[in-house]
Formats: structure tokens, C-alpha cells, sequence
């Protein structure tokens, strides 16, 4: 009997790179071992949609709750690959929800201060009433896959990002003009979307800003939050990211993630320092 | 020599309503004295964004920085009027940037919990690359004023907002059918806004859902962030609330606040429950 890459790893999750990545291991007193991992950096600092994922997996085992409903990092320094530790608060154990603080440290320094309202988001993810509209976009195979060649992140190797054609510019020097960019989520290996990849998600595309002017280089993210509306049905996820306020070297991205059923699963929003050369 | 209330108020701050009520005090160990004032409730509630506004004055004293840049509160049980602390920790004093954490607590309980980053915004505000539009907005003084008769909430005396005429159906009972709540926010006695005031201005309107079907009652935030990007100039503030995604429960809020020059001062988005009544 022959079995797929996916089905083998639907029973042995820890196959998928993602989990293996983020899996994290209780020291005792809240303290959890959460090792930043290889290969999921941009120029060497482990990508911050990872490093949220990451401590939301120690705020999860901690508080006993299965989705992050709201959570907001600020970032104190780079999460370079090694070893790492997060200490984890649960502020207040309620009915519906548990409110819990991570600080994710390396070397003793801190990498993220995190904040977060755990609990269980809609299974059914029926949206009575959602007045957004999913971004227009051509099919998953139609848009182009960009990886980690020629300088992309290395990170792209796990999680290949295929960008709708027209956002595209930026990497030919042909920028569109406007802050948007819009993609394709979806693991190198098929692992399915969870509560917790879509953290890793709101952070996964190159920053729209690099198509206002083809400005490129590190943007580093000074706060993130995202908000979680239902689990993801499998498949990739749509994802659009839009900068409308860029001044006095800062700029603000918003972004809303979509699943194959067309549900807007979550949104997000940072505010990051504009490129660094 | 007369004064007009506004200049004398300019040279003694403290005769500001608002600058009493988030009037705080040093007890040492980063322990502050944030008493919870009377008068910014609704229903007996202190408002969140008043709550927001007074531990943040503790954070902006504990890290000696002017402005809040990035600011996220997890609010965690009711903020009655009365004696209340807040302990304030530094986490990173940097160049640029300050961040911290606070708890503010009442009768040994938690109220809530905040991270922000804080520094100085921009002070000349100007804003090269910003797609945002204004929204629009009949003037100030052709705004039906709200204040805190007809079971108003008392906040309503201190912060008579102006709500535009096209939203203000959800009172009588003809709600607009859309999540939108637009509004000049001004204090009565003419304090000009700072940046710490747009933390009130953030959750100083009725809630946009009451407005998408006649739902009212206390919607209760689980949390709420701001972004601020200038110093506000003298007049009135353009406040403009929506709800996009109301499911399972809960709802999302998004705003943006203009000042008189038309310069979008801050951003805020949070997550509250639906109505109860």
C-alpha cells in the first residue's frame, strides 16, 4: 500500500517542516525550549511571521487553548537560528478566553515581547456578516513561483510564495507604483493551514512598499498583530498586503488572508521601519 | 487683562478635564498611581479608550519619551472609578525607540494589559506617500451633537462627539444598514488633542455595528491598538469607524483620525464582542 508525502504526514505531523520548526518543549515555571530554526530566515533573522508562530506555540501549550485570537508581537532584536527560550505568563485563565505574555529570549537579550487572547475560533467559519471582498486573483498555477534564487530569502525555500503577476515588478526593477502585493500561500510541502500558520503567513510576502517606489532591502518589523476570524479549509491561502501610510522612515502594512473557500480567515497589521539597504 | 478659558487652560494644563483625569503619580519600582476617574464611563464602565490613555501616561513617564507610536491593550475585566496602579516595566530603552509593558490593576485584579512602543512621531506631519482618503464629513457645527442625556453614556459630557447625519439612525432606531461610524471628536472644554488624546478618540464613537442592524448595548473590547503617525493640530478630530467582519460573536472595529490639516493622525483596529444588552 502506497502513501503520499501528505497522507503519511497527515498521521506523523512532525514530518511537515513547519511543525518541526515550531515545535516547542515545556522546561517548567512557563519556560519552554523554542529553538530558532534553520532556513527560515531573509538575510539571516529568522522571518517574523515564524517567530510569532513560534512563541504561539509555547502561549498555546501553556494556556491550554487550541487558536490564537488576537495577537500582537513588538520586535526587540533579530532572531538569529540557535538556541532560544520562551517564557510564558498566562495573565488571566477566563471562560471563554485566556490572555497570556511570552518574551522570546536569545543569549539572554530580548528577540520579541509578545502579548495574545487564546480560545477557540469558529469551526464553522460562517461569515453572516463580512463586508470585505476577497482581492481579485489568478489561479494558484497561473502566478509565478518565486524562490529562494537569486538572492530571495531562504525562507522562500519553504514556504514558495507565488505572487499575482502584476506585483511582481519590484524584482525586475519595474515596481507597479502602488503598495500592494498580493500571493499565494502555501508550504513547499503541503502542510495544511492551521490558526497557527496564518501567523507565519501575515508576514510571508515581500512588503508592498517594495512596489511604491522599488524600494528593496530589510523591513524591519517594529509591531504585529494579527487577528484570527476561523480555521483555514487545506489548500493555499490567498493572501493581499497593502501599505497606505509610509512617512518619517516608518510605514504601516495591513493585510487579509483568504482560504480556498473564500473565507477571510484572519487580518493583519504591523508597523515596520522602511528598507534598510 | 481677561483670559479666554482655552489660553488660561494652555498655561495650566491640569484645568483640562482630560489632563486631570489621566493625571498620574510615581509611587517608585515603576509603580504608578493611575486612579480611574469619574465621569469617562459608559454604563459604569470606565471607556477603553480612556483607559488606554491613562496607563499610557505611565508609560510615557516610566520610559521619558513624548509620544506613543504603537500601542496594544488586552482589556481583562471592568475599570470601575476608583483607586487603581499601573506598573510599568521597560523592556528595551533603545536609540529611537522605547518598549514597555504595563499592568493596570484594581483591588489586586487585573484591568488590563499593555505593550508599546514609544518615541517622538513626526512634528512637522507630513506625509509623502499616504493613499488614504479622508473621509466625508460635513462640517463640524452642521453635526447633531450627542451628549449624555437620554440614557447617553456620561463620557458624552466630557467628549460631546458630532456624529455626521447619516449615522446617527442606530439612535432612533433606523439604523444606516452599514458599519460605518463617522464623528468629529472635540472635548467640551476645548483641550487640544496630543497624541496620548487620540488613544481616547479611538473608541470615543459609538460602535460602527449598531449601525449594520440596530444591535446596541455594551460591546466589550478584548483588544484594542493604535498607531499613532503625527502630533494632531488645534480643532476638532475626523474620526471614522468601521466594522467589517462581525462573526461567531464577535467583530472587528478599524478607524482613522484626521486632524484639521487633514492629516491622518492615527490608526486603530480592535476586537470587541457584539452587543450585550
Amino acid at each position: 500500500m502506497l502513501f503520499s508525502a501528505v497522507q503519511l504526514r497527515t498521521v506523523f505531523p512532525m514530518l511537515f517542516d513547519f511543525d518541526s520548526a515550531i515545535a516547542v518543549r515545556p522546561l517548567g515555571d512557563g519556560v519552554y525550549d523554542t529553538a530558532i530554526r534553520n532556513g527560515w530566515d531573509i538575510m539571516g533573522n529568522a522571518n517574523g511571521g515564524y517567530l510569532l508562530a513560534l512563541v504561539a506555540e509555547a502561549m498555546k501549550a501553556e494556556s491550554g487553548r487550541r487558536d490564537p485570537i488576537t495577537i500582537t508581537a513588538h520586535y526587540l532584536s533579530p532572531g538569529l537560528v540557535g538556541d532560544a527560550t520562551t517564557t510564558v505568563k498566562v495573565v488571566k485563565q477566563g471562560r471563554r478566553f485566556a490572555t497570556v505574555q511570552a518574551a522570546l529570549q536569545r543569549d539572554g537579550k530580548d528577540v520579541m515581547r509578545v502579548i495574545g487572547t487564546f480560545g477557540d475560533v469558529d469551526t464553522d467559519a460562517l461569515h453572516p456578516r463580512v463586508s470585505l471582498t476577497q482581492p481579485e486573483m489568478p489561479a494558484y498555477d497561473n502566478c509565478p513561483r518565486r524562490d529562494s534564487g537569486d538572492g530571495a530569502p531562504a525562507i522562500m525555500d519553504k514556504v514558495p510564495v507565488r505572487l499575482h503577476p502584476d506585483d511582481v515588478g519590484f524584482a525586475i526593477g519595474k515596481p507597479s507604483g502602488r503598495g500592494i502585493m498580493r500571493g499565494w500561500v502555501q508550504f513547499a510541502d503541503e502542510r495544511p493551514h492551521d490558526t497557527v500558520s496564518l501567523l507565519l503567513a501575515s508576514d510571508a510576502l515581500p512588503p508592498p512598499i517594495f512596489n511604491i517606489d522599488g524600494e528593496t532591502g530589510w523591513v524591519p518589523t517594529v509591531e504585529l498583530t494579527v487577528h484570527v476570524f476561523a480555521r483555514p479549509s487545506p489548500g493555499p491561502l490567498l493572501c493581499s498586503f497593502s501599505s497606505h501610510i509610509v512617512q518619517a522612515g516608518m510605514l504601516e502594512e495591513d493585510g487579509t488572508m483568504w482560504d480556498s473557500r473564500g473565507v477571510c480567515v484572519a487580518t493583519s497589521r504591523q508597523i515596520a521601519l522602511q528598507p534598510r539597504v
